[in-house]
Order: C-alpha cells, then sequence, then structure tokens
C-alpha cells in the first residue's frame, strides 16, 4: 500500500468498500423499515412497541447477516434505536448486561485465557501427540483429545482450534515437509487440517461452554419454556457425538488419506518439545485444579451445593485471579469477552423484551394454527434438515442462532415435538452446521486460510460430513435420547 | 532484572511482596468476619442475608482501600462471594451490569478514546496555546482550558490531564530547558505541572462525567432519595468551580513562580506544531459534531425529548461507531471502560442491595437518633471537612468514595442537612480532596512522576489548595446553592 501509482484503483477500490457497506446497511434498514409499515397483528395492536421491536430486532439480525459492521457496531446502535425510539427505557435496554448466561460465557472466556497464557493447552497436546503420535491417524486423535480437554472451558472455537490447536498442525507439517508451496500438503497438513477442523465443530456441539453461540439458543429455548442446564446439554450430547468423534479421523484417512501414514518422528517431536517446556508449571497445576473445580462444580455444584453454572464460572475466574494464574490485566485485555458481552446482551434483551411483549406468542400462535394436525417426526426432520443447510448462507453462528434458532423451534413445538428434544437438536446443528462451508465460522477461515485443503475438498468433505452428522445425531441420537427418556 | 548475582535479593524482596499482599488481603477478610460475628440489631434479625451481605460489603471496601489486588479482581471476589454465601441469586449480584449510570461512564470512557485518537485533544491545547501562551500565565490558563474542553466526555482524569494535556506540559519544558535533570525544573515546568492537577481536580468536580467515581456518588445518593441529573450538578457547580479555575493559575504564579514568565516562543512552538498537524481532518469534525451533539443532549435533551443522558451517550457512541470515528476494535480495547464497568457493577450492586436489605434505613435510623438536636450547618461543616482530610489514607477517589459517601450523606441527612445540598458537596469534595497527595488518584502519581514538584511542594501547595477549595466551595458555593434555592 505504500506506492503511490495505485493511488486511482485504491481510491476506486475504497470506493467500492464503502458503496458495499453502504448497500448492506441500506438492506438491514430497510427489512427494519418493511417489517415497521406491515399492518400489525390485531393481538398486538393494544401495544404499538411490540411490533416497533420487531422492526428492530429484524433490521439488526438481516446487519448481523448482510454484516455491513462487527456484530458489536450493530449491537450498540440497536440498543440505542431501541431507546431513542421510545420502545424500551434505558434500563430494560441494558438489562441483557446482567443475563447470568452471558455472564457465564464471559468468564468462560476468561478461564479460557489460562489455559493459553499457562502453555497447558499446548503441553496436553504435545503429551498426547508422545503417546499416540506414531502414526498419523494416532496423531489425528492426540489433536482432537487435546481439543477436547479444553472445549468445555474454552467457548471461542477460534481460540481453541484456530488458536492453540492449529498452529501445532502447522509446525507438524512443517516438520514432515508438507508445504502448501510445493504441492506436498497432502503428506499430512490436509488431512489433519480438516479432521481437527470437522472434529472441533462437533465437539462445540457436546458442551453448552464450548461455542460462544450454545448459551444463546439456550436463553432463547429458556424464554419458550424450555430450561437447558449445562449438564442436561452434555449427557444429550455424548453418544452421538462421541460416535462422530470416533468416525471422523477414520472417515478422512480412508476417503482423504495423507501420504504419510508412519509419523514416529511426531511422537520424538512431541517428547523433546515437552522436554524444551520443562517440567509442569506451579501456575499450570493451579491451572488444573481450576479445570477440574470448575467442571465438578458444574455437574455436581447445582444439586450438591445450589451453585449454578455462572457462579461456578466465578468461583474459578475468582480462584484464578487469587492465585495469579490470571491477573486483572489479562481480564480487561481479553476482547473476545467483552465483544461477546455486548452482542450478547444486546441480542438477549431483544428476544425476551420480543416475548414480554407477546410478539413471540403471536408468531408461535399463529405458526400452531398453520401446522395443527401435521406428524411431528416428519416435521421435525425436515425443519432441522432445513435449519442445517441454512447455514451455507450465514457466515457466523451467533447471526445464524439469532436469526432462526427461536422461531424453528416454536415451529417445531407447534407441530408437536417434544420441547426439550427440540431445542436440544437445533442447539447441536448450530455447531454442527459450522462444518460446510470455509467461513462458516471462526475457526474456518485461520484452519483453512493456509491452503492445505482446496476449496473444492473444504466444500465436499463439508456436505458430506455434514451428512454424515446430521445421521449419527438422528438415528444414533435419538436412540440415546429415546433411552434418557427425552421423547 | 538480567543480572543473577542480585538473586537472593531479588527472591526475599518477591517474598515480601506477597507477605505484603497476603497481610493486606488477611486485613480485609478478617475485617469482613469481624462486622459478621458481631451481634445482629434487632430489626435486621429478620434476614440474615442483611448482615452477612454487610460483612462482604465491609470486606470489600477494606480490601479497596488497602489495595492487595486490583479493584477489578476485588469486584469479582465480591461478586462471587455474595452468591456462594447464598445471600444473593445470581441474578441479582449481576445486577449492577444494566445499571444506567454505569453504562454513561462506560461509554463516556469510549467517545472520550475519539478525543486522543483524532488527535483533537492536543490540537486545542495547541490552539488555545497559540492564542494565549506568550506568557506563562497564559500558557496555564490554555492548558486549563483545553482540559475544560474535554472534561464533560472523558471521565478519565489520568488520560484527560495525564495522557493527554501532560505530554503537552513536558515537551514545553523540554522546550524552555527546563529540566528536572539539572536543576532547571522551576523554569516552567513546575509552575505548570503543579497548575495543571490543580485545576484539574477542580474539572473533576464540575461535570458528573469527568469523573469515574462521580456517577457512583450520584447511584449512592440515588439510593438515599437524592436523584442529581448531570444537568443540575454542573449547574451548582459552574460558580465555585470557575472561582476555583480563575485563582488557581494566579495564586501559584505568585507563591510558586516560574523562573520564566514571558514565553513568546511557546505560542510560535504551538504554530508550528498546528502547521505540522495540518487542517482539521474529517473525523476530528466528526468528533466535534459529536461533542456538541452529546453536550446539547445532555443539557436539553432530558426536557425536550425525554432523553436521558446514558441514550445520550448511546447515541454519541453509535455516531461514531457509524462514522468510523471509532472502531469497534477501539472499543474492545478500551481496558479503562471494562476495568469500571466491572468495579462500578460490583459496588453499585452492593450498594442497591444493601438498600434492599435494610441496612441502609437501620443505619440512617441509628444515626438520626444519635444526632437528634444538633445544628446541621455546624454538623454538615465538620462532615464535609472530615471527609474531605480523610482521603490522605485513600489512593482512590472510588475507594473513598464507596467507603464513606453512602455513610456520611445518611448522617448529613439525618441531622438535618437539605439532602441534595448535602449529596453535591459530598458529591464535589470527592474530586477536590484529590489534590491533596501525590497518590490520591491515578493523574497524580503520572504528573508527580517526572519529578517537576518536589515532595514537600506537592503537600504543602496540595494542603494549601485544599483550604481555598473547602473556602471557596462552601462560601462562594453556598451564596450560588442559596441564590439556586438548595437551601
Amino acid at each position: 500500500m505504500q506506492s503511490t501509482s495505485g493511488g486511482g484503483g485504491q481510491v476506486s477500490e475504497k470506493k467500492k468498500l464503502t458503496d458495499s457497506i453502504i448497500f448492506k446497511a441500506g438492506i438491514s434498514i430497510l427489512a427494519g423499515v418493511i417489517i415497521y409499515l406491515l399492518p400489525v397483528p390485531q393481538v398486538l395492536e393494544h401495544d404499538p412497541r411490540a411490533w416497533r421491536l420487531l422492526a428492530i430486532f429484524v433490521g439488526t439480525i438481516v446487519a448481523l447477516i448482510a454484516n455491513p459492521a462487527p456484530m458489536g457496531t450493530i449491537a450498540i446502535i440497536a440498543i440505542t434505536l431501541t431507546v431513542v425510539s421510545q420502545t424500551l427505557s434505558m434500563g430494560v435496554a441494558l438489562s441483557g448486561f446482567s443475563n447470568a448466561v452471558i455472564w457465564l460465557i464471559v468468564c468462560a472466556f476468561f478461564i479460557s485465557r489460562g489455559f493459553i497464557k499457562t502453555g497447558l493447552g499446548e503441553r496436553i497436546a504435545y503429551m498426547f501427540m508422545a503417546k499416540l503420535g506414531k502414526k498419523t491417524l494416532g496423531l489425528a486423535y492426540s489433536l482432537i483429545f487435546a481439543d477436547m480437554v479444553m472445549a468445555p472451558t474454552m467457548p471461542s472455537n477460534t481460540a481453541r482450534a484456530g488458536g492453540v490447536i492449529f498452529p501445532i498442525v502447522r509446525s507438524l507439517a512443517n516438520a514432515f515437509n508438507s508445504k502448501t508451496e510445493d504441492g506436498t500438503q497432502r503428506k499430512v497438513g490436509s488431512y489433519l487440517s480438516k479432521t481437527l477442523f470437522q472434529a472441533d465443530n462437533v465437539l462445540c456441539a457436546m458442551f453448552m461452554t464450548a461455542m460462544a453461540a450454545n448459551p444463546l439458543a439456550v436463553e432463547i429455548a429458556g424464554s419458550l419454556g424450555v430450561e437447558i442446564t449445562w449438564v442436561s446439554w452434555a449427557i444429550a450430547a455424548l453418544v452421538p457425538g462421541l460416535v462422530c468423534l470416533l468416525i471422523i479421523p477414520v472417515a478422512l484417512y480412508k476417503i482423504y488419506p495423507p501420504g504419510i501414514k508412519e509419523t514416529p518422528q511426531a511422537a520424538e517431536i512431541a517428547k523433546k518439545r515437552l522436554d524444551e517446556i520443562g517440567p509442569v508449571t506451579k501456575q499450570e497445576k493451579l491451572m488444573i485444579f481450576v479445570f477440574f473445580l470448575i467442571l465438578l462444580l458444574w455437574i455436581f455444584g447445582p444439586d450438591l451445593f445450589g451453585i449454578g453454572a455462572t457462579a461456578t464460572a466465578f468461583i474459578g475466574l475468582s480462584t484464578m485471579l487469587i492465585t495469579n494464574v490470571l491477573t486483572f490485566e489479562d481480564v480487561k485485555s481479553e476482547k473476545g469477552a467483552w465483544d461477546t458481552l455486548v452482542w450478547f446482551a444486546a441480542l438477549v434483551m431483544m428476544a425476551t423484551q420480543l416475548n414480554t411483549l407477546g410478539v413471540i406468542a403471536w408468531f408461535s400462535d399463529t405458526v400452531a394454527q398453520a401446522v395443527y394436525g401435521v406428524n411431528w417426526v416428519a416435521a421435525f426432520i425436515l425443519i432441522a434438515v432445513a435449519y442445517f443447510y441454512s447455514h451455507y448462507f450465514f457466515a457466523s453462528a451467533t447471526a445464524h442462532v439469532s436469526a432462526m434458532y427461536g422461531g424453528l423451534l416454536a415451529v417445531a413445538i407447534a407441530v408437536g415435538t417434544p420441547p426439550m428434544l427440540a431445542a436440544l437438536v437445533l442447539a447441536y446443528f448450530s455447531s454442527l452446521y459450522m462444518g460446510l462451508t470455509h467461513y462458516a465460522t471462526g475457526s474456518a477461515p485461520v484452519i483453512y486460510g493456509p491452503g492445505y485443503v482446496t476449496m473444492g475438498e473444504w466444500w465436499g468433505f463439508g456436505f458430506l460430513f455434514s451428512v454424515i452428522n446430521i445421521v449419527v445425531w438422528l438415528v444414533v441420537g435419538g436412540l440415546w435420547w429415546r433411552l434418557l427418556g427425552l421423547w
């Protein structure tokens, strides 16, 4: 950008970008205005705020999809609009910021920083690698295991798969001379990249705290009367999740085989790296302690001590601050947490208020009348699959969950699907569909970017695993959920 | 720290530090435990949560004063304790995060970043300097004017006086060869440093949004039934504030005279620097627009459009994000804002809940009985002055306001002081007392640090101006408030 010769081109480039932003913002505003101008249903006529809020909400969702600005900017503008339009009081507009589920995820962001800061995440990966890394297949499983250990307390899949594990994939690929520059990427780089990516999306589905949009689904389900807890989420996901995690490395090994199958050096590299890292530090031991403390309290806290998931996260965070595993400087600098706080608060606040003002009830009633008498099994499978593949049109699970999760869940419940079953399946699909494209979630461009996997392979295998995921979760999951009494 | 020879010394240093932290933390815990073990007053016996919350609150306040950890860490531990002790539900413990006054100050942090990012703050300083900077006295006023322009929308005095204006003082001092290394600091550096510091504390008192602890006082006053608005704060502070701002540079000019009195070069330097900066950019124009928009809406919004101070701040922030004066990246990176959000939310939540659980009413009633029949004028002056000088024991206005503002305000009201008068005077003093020491507030160590002013001078003049401030605010302010009908 230092040359001035291309100045004219840059100006027109810049103008193009500005035009595109204005166009995207324009569409979002237009969507809101159209809703606002539509005739208000009779049941909502008594309170004009209901329809106004719906207009702002739809405009916000369209903006999240069209993406003229970062989510946080859109969220702040949405909050401002609800107040300036006299739709909500300032206090109500800010109510999302004190939502307990939001703070669960915000705290999880802080806690997960500990894995990165102490180096524990990296150590775990190399430990698994030293044990299992003698073959490429074992290497793949060892990366997945390491990812899995972090998943329950690390809600940013970009940080987890993209930030902690993928750098190890890259350094491994380099060590085996598997490079994108000279066409040797297929040796190990391609296989490990794709396996990591597909498996991580399954991990996102397995724990409420493994992906930032999961608690958003929980909140929306809660506003429809379905209360999902951390434990009920994890138990229902356990069996189909593990089956998928077992299948993915093997399936890709067959259909997308790595050029190098034996990797005795990898185990050596891991051992050498572990030697370099040295013995487990006090900070890492504390991190391990906090990790188990949180996990145990998440599982047993609610029943044994009356301590909920968010309180547990606060206990974990406090412990890390007291023991100096984290400093408050780390907390203040954790941009992902503050980002999530802002967009999450705006979306949850609007969803809650749409419910309070009767919009959700009106929508559910309308849908229920339209679908009266339909067979719920067929209808729900249709809904779930449609929800899954609509992710081709989304660049963020959050935008997708905000836009469609609540509406489709209401429809599913209206046709007679057992509410908890419907809420969980749609929530799991909200992670699983991230495997479809190279823009589907934050970790996708990170892992796709270096070029180990071609666009065709990414999309092709993405589609293949979407089918495998859907079948496993609906069939194996279906049986498991029957056993659990969910339907 | 690279040499190993001092290793033993470092270890013992580190141990000393750890011991000191443990000691400070121990005192804080002890304070809470002592309160917890005291006999519970009869009126509070029906709900054991009331006394438990008081114990946690007192422990927190002692920790803010003893300072074993950053405020944010203490705040997170306090929130955790309220929940783990089953004193408050998670939802209530988080309620502070949706407090509108907190978001006023958080948004003001974001907005004030615009002054720094666009360079507008610096430009304003040099513009005043170019006009008034031919003499050292004029130079002092020009710095104060520039500081004053930023004060209403910039709640971090450390960023404003320490970050924007003080660097200009240093570069001026260097330009006039007034250096701390060779004993020439008195030429201009000493005078300008001390003037800036004393004047900035007055500016902190003049606007609700000029200092982070101001809205905390407003919130606490609100919980005692005294509703202070942005405008009522500013009007009542206007006259005594301006009188002090006029006095400070002249008074220091007489008693702490700069060696150089004529500074024609300063005006030249300013003009040269303005030439270097170039014409006002589009970003700066937008910043000016936002500044006036916010100021006008703060003044006229509530009455004309029903738009409160926080909604106005959101409008300002949205405008800055839409026009790209700020990016959301700037928002996420604004650590001061997130820091303030956390400690503020914890303190306001506890203060509110102490009120809800009846602790404040019990305290006020007890005090009212004890002071029945006392002359309120004498009593209030005593209370206010005692509050002022107790700041010798505090390193943060926030800690001081949290610890004493509410209690003393309750006492002042109990003896018969008009509530609004009492609330405002104590709030103003919460800024004015920051002039006392070199650790009294965040900007103090920044400006004291380089050594232009000796410790003796800092404390001596600090005391002198404390007397001047108290007399001006109580006498001139007293007359002005009589005129306004506050008493």
